[in-house]
C-alpha cells in the first residue's frame, strides 16, 4: 500500500503544479503479482515519469505522441457529490464506502489487496420504488451497491448497503469471467516484455523494443483447451515513425497469456515473410500532418485543395442564449417536453432513464422508457486463420464500454454550446476516478424541417408553414483501441427518440507481403481488402444490441405487436386493382413469438402498446421500434462466436422485465461460452403479454475495408427509432412556433 | 388574348404597389374551352381579385388563409439571364424565343391559342459535347429546347434550334400523355363546378358550395374502358373552419372528367352516410393555433408545455463568416473539394450535374456523376374500393415535380445563411415564369464527428484527434397536393454523396361513418387507421425512383461489381471457428446480372467501379452505392399500377446510358399502360462491362398511418449514399483542420 500512497503523494504534486499530463502509462505500471495497480482521482491528473522494464516504449514515446500542452484548467472535482435522484450513480465517498466495507468483509479482510474489483455500481432500486419516489418530498431509496470482485482466483457478486454497511454474497454465474479491469488491460500489454522468448520474436521482426506498442485481445472461447483459467492475447505493433501503430502489425504474432500469473503461456509467430507495412502516410495528428508532405508526391498545395476551407460553424452561440437543455440535480435532463436521466456507466457507456415525455394536450410527462443502454457489442473478424480467428469481441462485457470513454473533444467532439457530464468510475484497487467530459448534452440544429406544408397553385391557398427541427443530443464515445464508437440518443420534440451508433477511429489492419494485387493468387481469400502496402482491411462486422425496458404509459400492461403487412389479393370483380396492402396486428403472446428476423418482402411495425390506454377514438397507446439500415450476422449458429454472440440472431427479441438479464451476453462474457445470454433467457418462453416488457434490438454494420479507410476510417453510423404510434392524440409540432429573424442570435464572424 | 393581356396589366399595377399576394387561384382560371390560361412571369405576383362561377370558394378563402402580409421585396427579374453553362436551363429569353418559333411551327401556326405547352426544356448537349466543354476558352454548345405540345388532341414532340430557329419533330410515345399542365391541375378543380349534377351532390353531403375545395387525381390505368381520351378524376373536400382541408372528405364522391372537354362523365358518389369529418383540431397554421384553444380540454397553459421555448438556432452567422458554399455562373456550385452544376427542372424538380470531387492528392478534379435526379415517383395507396383504388400516384410524370415546388421558407425550410435558387418555368401557353427561392443551397453542421480518434489508457498514447463534419446541402421541396416531399443532396468532404428524402405535409384521409373503433366489426379492413372521428389514414407507399448517370473516373469505361457477403464454412481442422463471411466480386456482364433486390440475410456491396483505372495497389476505383433503410413494393405484379410503377420491382437496375432513357415510368406517365418504363427497357438485357452506365435506386416508404400524422404529418425520411469505394488513395479527410475557438463567429443572443 505504501507505494500507491506515494503515487497519491505524486498527484497532488502534479495538480498543484497545474502541469497536467493525461494518462501516461507508466503510472499504470502493475509490478508483476504484487498489490494493486494505481489510479487516480482524476484521469487528467495523473503524473509520474519513472520508466521501468515493463513500459520500454511508452515513455519515450510520450514525448512525441502527446498533444500540444497548455495549462488547463483545474479539473471539477466530485469528492462532494451528494446522490439526489434514486438513480444516481455511486459518488466519489460512497464509493471509498464500499470499497471500505469490501475490504473488511471477509474472506477479504485476511489479504485486502488481494481483492481486485471488477465493477463497483448502484444497485438501483426497485422499479416500483423508483416510480414512486417523488422529489423533495420523498427521502432518497437506500443506497446499495453491487460488487463483482475477483479474489485469489475466485469471482464474487457482492450486494453491499451503504447505510448498514451489510455485505451480502449474490450467486455468480457458473461459467465465464467478469470484465476486465482497466488496470490490468493496461499492465497486461507490458507482460510480455519480461519474456527473453518474445524479445527474440520481435527482433527477428526487425522492431526495435522501444517501437513496439501491444494490445490486450479478449480470445473468446473455443473450446475446453481454454477454459478454466483467465486467458488473454496480446498482439503487438510497431510505432516507429507514426502515432498509427495500428497499421504497422507485426502480423502472425501472438502471445497467449495467463491473466492472472501473468504467465506468457505460448508465442505464436506465424509471420515470417510478412514486413511491417510502412509508416508512411499513416500518421493522422494533424499537428504532424501539416508539418510532414505525408502524401510525397502531390505538387498542388494543400490549402488549395479547399479541405482546410471549411470552416466548422458552431450552431448556435452558447447556452446564455435561450432556454436550451436544464441539466437538473446533475443527472436529469429537461428539454423540449423531455425529462430523463442520465448517467456514465462502466460497462454500458452511457444510461438513460425514466425517459418521459410531455403530453402537449395535459401538460402531463408520461412514461416512455425506463432504462435504455448498448447492452452487449459484438465484433466478429472474419478471418479464420490462426492470428485471427478468435477475434470477436464483446466491447462491454470484456472491455468496459464506459471504461473505454475518453474525455470527448470540445468544439469538435460537441458543438461549443454542449454541457458535458463526467463519470466516476472505479479502479481495480475500489478507489474511485473521474472520467471527465465523458458525456455531452447538446441543442442540435441540422437544418431539417420537422414539419411543413405548401400549398401548390392546384389549390391557390396562400400557406407556407414550416418548422425547423431542433432536437436535443446526448453523445458518449468509446474507445476501444482502434474503434471509436460514437454514441447518440436524439430525443425529438414529437416524441421521437433515434439511437445512433456511429463507428469511427482506426482499422484493425493484417500484414501482408504483397504490395500490389496483382502479387495475391488468383481467386485467393484475403479476408480483406489490400488498403496499402502490406496492408490489408480485414473484413469484419459490428452488432450493438440494446436494451430497452419500455414502461409505455406505465411499467407493467405492455404488449408488443407486429403490425405485418402483406398483400392482399382482390376478390375477382371486387375491384380494378388485383392487389394491395394489408396490415394485420399480432399480438405476441410468448418470447419467441416475438423474435424478429427483418426482411424486406415481409415488412412489418412493431409495437409496444399498452392496451389499458386507449386514445379517444379507442386505438391503444404506444411506441414503435423503426429499425433503419441494418445488418445480420451471417455465421454458422453453431460456431463458438456466434453461440457466445447469439444474442443477435433476431434483430428483435422482447422479454419479460428482470432484473438481473441487463446483458445480452451474460453478466460474465469473458471466455464465456454462451450460456447465459439473451437468446438462452428467451428459450424459456415466457409469457410477454400485458406485462412490464423489456425489448431487444441489434444494430448490424458489415464492414468491408476500403482505401478510404486508411488510415483512418471516417464515421459511418446508423441509427433506429423508438417513435409514438398513437401515443398522442394528435401531432405535439403544432405546438412549434415558426422561426422568425428576431429569434436567432447576433452573430460577427472571426477571421478564419 | 386581349383576356390575358389585360391580366399582365393588372400584374404589374399590382407590382408597382408592392401589394404582393401569393398565388392567387382565382388568376389560374381557365375559362371552358378558350384560349391558354394566363400565368405571370413571378410567381409572387399573381394578381387580381375577381371572382367568377368558377372559383366558388376561392375568393372567400384567400381573405382567412393567406398568410400575414408585409411588403415584400421585388422578386428578382430573371429577364436578362443568359446561358453561361452548357447544361444551363433555358433562361427567359430562350423560352420566348421558342414559344415564338412554336407558334410560328405549322401546324400550330394555324391557331397557335389551341398550342398547349407541356413541357419546353433545355435539350442537353451530347455528352461528349459537355464534357470537353472549357469555360472561358470554349463558346456555348448551340442551344437547343426539346417541347412537348399538345395541338387539338394530339401530342408532340419536338426539337428546337434556338439559333437557327429549326423546328424538328421527334418521335412520340405510342402510349400515355404529357404531363399535365400546372394550368390545367389548376382550372380543372373548378370545372365541376359548372355541373348541376355535381352541385346537387355536394349539397346532398350538407356542404356549402363556398366551402368546396377540389383535388384533380390522376387516375392511372384500369383497362381499355379508360383509353383514348385524357381523364382526370376530382375529389372535394369541405373548407369550412379549417385551412387544412385534406382532414375532411367529401367522401366517396368522384368527379371523372374529360380533360380536354372539360366534360363530366361520370359522378359517382359512395359515400352515403359518412359525415365530413369536424374541422376541430385540424388547423395547422401557427398564427391561428395560438389564437383558439385548438386542444379543448388542457388547462395547463401552452407556454408551460416547453414546446415553445425551444429556439431554432441558426446554425451559423451567415455568409460572410468564411468561404462557405461559392455560386458561380448561378448554377455552378463549388465547396469543400466538390463542384458541380445545379438546377431547376419542371419534371424532375432537381438536376445535380457533373459532380466532380477533388482528390486531395493530387488536386484534380475527377468525375464522379454526370447527371442525377429523382426520374420518377410512384405513391399507391392500398385501398381496393371505388373512392380509392386508382389513386396511384406518379407525381413526377403525373404532376410535375418542379412544377410543385413552392418557395422554401427561409429560416425554417433552410437555415439563415443558405444561398436561394430560383426556376424558370413554362405555362400552357409557352410563357415563362419564375418560381423563386426553389433551392436552397447551405452549409451544414448538425454536430456530427466526420472522423475521431482518442488512444484509451490501453496504448498510454495522449491523443485525441476528432474533426467535425461540415457538408453541403441542395435543397428543394415539392409540395404536390398535401404531400410535401423534401428532396436534398448532401455532400461530404470525404467524397461521400447522401441523397435524402423527407415526406412531410399532410395525409391523404378517407371519411368513414366511426367515431370510435369499437364501431368496426371485428377483423375489419378499414385500409388504414382511426385518426379522429370519422376520419381515416389510408395506408400507402412511396417510391422514389433515382436516375443517376454515374461516370467514375470518365463516362465510358464503367461496371457494376456487386461484392456479395456470404458464409464461408471452415474445413474440419482448418480453424477453432467454423465459419466467417467471405466476400465475392460478381461483375455484371448484362443489365438482368444487375437487377438487385435487396436482402438482410444475402448481403452485397454495390461498386459502380471504372476497370481501368486502378489505385496504387492495385484496386479498380469505384463509388458504391449504399442503402439505408428502404421499403419494397409488395402489390402483385399483374396489378395494373405495378405494371406501370414496374421500375420498382428492384431497388437497383443499371442500364447502358440512353439519353432517350430518362423517366423511368416512360416519357409519358399519365395513363399509360407500363409499355415504357425502366423494367421494359431492361428486358432487353443490353451489355453493361466497361461502358457508360445509368444507376437506378428506389427509395420506398410504407407508411401506416397513426394519430401523430393527425392533423398534419411530421417530416420521415430515408436516404442512401453514393460514397467512394477505393476512389482515393488514402482517406481525404487526413486534410480536415480540428476546429479551434478562434475559428468561431462570436454570437450575441438576442431576447427569445
Amino acid at each position: 500500500m505504501d507505494h500507491s500512497t506515494s503515487l497519491l503523494r505524486l498527484i497532488f504534486l502534479a495538480l498543484g503544479a497545474a502541469l497536467v499530463l493525461l494518462i501516461v502509462r507508466s503510472a499504470f505500471r502493475l509490478p508483476r503479482g504484487i498489490d494493486t495497480p494505481t489510479t487516480s482521482l482524476f484521469d487528467d491528473a495523473t503524473a509520474g515519469s519513472s520508466c521501468t522494464r515493463f513500459a520500454p516504449w511508452g515513455c519515450r514515446q510520450a514525448d512525441r505522441i502527446k498533444q500540444e500542452q497548455k495549462p488547463k484548467p483545474e479539473p471539477p472535482s466530485h469528492e462532494n457529490d451528494v446522490p439526489l435522484h434514486p438513480l444516481d450513480p455511486l459518488t466519489v465517498t460512497e464509493i471509498n464506502r464500499a470499497r471500505e466495507l469490501l475490504r473488511a468483509h471477509p474472506p477479504f479482510a485476511s489479504s485486502p489487496s488481494s481483492m481486485f474489483v471488477h465493477s463497483l455500481a448502484l444497485d438501483e432500486p426497485d422499479k416500483p420504488v423508483v416510480l414512486s419516489w417523488r422529489k423533495g418530498a420523498d427521502p432518497l431509496p437506500p443506497r446499495r451497491a453491487v460488487a463483482v470482485v475477483r479474489f485469489r482466483g475466485e469471482a464474487f457478486v457482492l450486494a453491499i448497503d451503504l447505510a448498514s454497511g451489510a455485505v451480502t454474497p449474490l450467486p455468480a454465474p457458473a461459467s465465464g469471467y467478469p470484465t476486465m479491469t482497466m488496470d490490468e488491460q493496461v499492465s497486461l500489454c507490458y507482460a510480455p516484455f519480461s519474456d527473453p522468448a518474445f524479445n527474440a520474436t520481435v527482433q527477428r521482426h526487425g522492431v526495435r523494443m522501444s517501437d513496439v506498442a501491444c494490445l490486450p485481445i479478449s480470445l473468446g472461447w473455443y473450446g475446453p483447451t481454454e477454459e478454466n483459467r483467465r486467458l488473454i492475447k496480446i498482439q503487438c505493433f510497431s510505432a516507429e515513425g507514426t502515432a498509427n501503430f495500428y497499421m504497422r502489425p507485426i502480423e502472425g504474432l501472438t502471445v497467449l497469456l495467463d491473466m492472472d500469473t501473468r504467465e506468457v503461456i505460448r508465442i505464436s509467430d506465424r509471420g515470417g515473410g510478412i514486413p511491417i507495412p510502412p509508416a508512411a502516410n499513416t500518421d493522422y495528428r494533424y499537428a504532424r500532418h501539416m508539418q510532414e508532405d505525408v502524401g510525397g508526391d502531390q505538387t498542388t498545395s494543400r490549402s488549395e485543395a479547399g479541405f482546410q476551407k471549411v470552416r466548422a460553424p458552431s450552431m448556435e452561440p452558447g447556452p446564455s442564449s435561450g432556454p436550451g437543455v436544464e441539466l437538473v440535480d446533475g443527472h436529469t435532463v429537461r428539454w423540449g417536453g423531455w425529462e430523463f436521466h442520465l448517467k456514465a456507466d462502466a460497462r454500458a457507456g452511457m444510461v438513460v432513464s425514466r425517459a418521459r415525455v410531455q403530453d402537449p394536450g395535459t401538460g402531463a410527462h408520461r412514461e416512455v422508457l425506463y432504462k435504455g443502454m448498448a447492452s452487449e457489442l459484438f465484433v466478429p473478424y472474419m478471418d479464420p486463420t490462426e492470428a485471427w480467428y478468435f477475434k470477436t469481441y464483446m466491447d462491454a462485457g470484456e472491455y468496459g464500454f464506459g471504461l473505454q470513454a475518453m474525455p470527448l473533444v470540445p468544439l469538435n467532439d460537441c458543438p461549443r454550446h454542449a454541457r458535458y457530464l463526467d463519470g466516476v468510475f472505479v479502479a481495480a484497487d475500489g478507489r474511485p476516478y473521474v472520467r471527465e467530459k465523458m458525456i455531452c448534452v447538446f441543442e442540435r440544429y441540422a437544418g431539417e424541417v420537422a414539419w411543413r406544408h405548401s400549398e401548390s397553385p392546384i389549390t391557390g391557398m396562400d400557406i407556407r408553414e414550416s418548422r425547423p427541427k431542433v432536437t436535443l443530443v446526448a453523445r458518449m464515445v468509446a474507445s476501444v483501441a482502434n474503434y471509436d464508437y460514437i454514441m447518440d440518443w436524439e430525443f425529438q420534440m414529437d416524441g421521437l427518440v433515434r439511437i445512433k451508433v456511429g463507428l469511427s477511429g482506426i482499422l484493425m489492419v493484417k500484414g501482408t507481403a504483397y504490395s500490389h494485387l496483382r502479387e495475391a493468387r488468383e481467386n485467393e481469400d484475403t479476408h480483406g481488402t489490400l488498403l496499402s502496402e502490406n496492408v490489408i482491411g480485414v473484413i469484419h462486422d459490428h452488432y450493438v444490441t440494446f436494451r430497452l425496458d419500455m414502461d409505455v404509459d406505465g411499467a407493467d400492461n405492455n404488449s408488443f405487436v407486429r403490425v405485418e403487412m402483406a398483400r392482399q389479393e382482390t376478390a375477382p370483380g371486387e375491384s380494378p386493382r388485383r392487389s394491395y396492402l394489408k396490415a394485420t396486428r399480432h399480438v405476441a403472446r410468448t418470447e419467441k413469438d416475438a423474435q424478429v428476423r427483418l426482411k424486406l418482402y415481409d415488412p412489418a411495425e412493431f409495437h409496444v402498446v399498452n392496451p389499458t390506454k386507449k386514445t379517444r377514438v379507442g386505438n391503444p397507446v404506444g411506441y414503435k421500434l423503426v429499425p433503419a439500415g441494418t445488418a445480420a450476422s451471417l455465421l454458422d449458429p453453431e460456431d463458438p462466436p456466434q453461440k457466445r454472440g447469439a444474442f443477435t440472431n433476431n434483430q428483435i427479441w422482447v422479454t419479460p422485465y428482470n432484473k438481473s438479464e441487463e446483458w445480452a451476453g451474460g453478466l460474465f462474457v469473458y471466455q464465456s461460452k454462451g450460456e447465459d445470454t439473451l437468446a438462452t433467457w428467451s428459450e424459456r418462453d415466457r409469457p410477454i403479454e400485458n406485462k412490464d416488457l423489456v425489448l431487444w434490438y441489434t444494430l448490424g454494420f458489415h464492414h468491408i475495408p476500403c482505401q478510404e479507410d486508411f488510415p483512418i476510417m471516417p464515421t459511418v453510423s446508423s441509427s433506429f427509432d423508438l417513435k409514438p404510434v398513437n401515443f398522442f392524440e394528435s401531432n405535439p409540432i403544432l405546438k412549434q412556433r415558426p422561426t422568425k429573424e428576431d429569434d436567432l442570435p447576433i452573430c460577427s464572424a472571426t477571421a478564419v
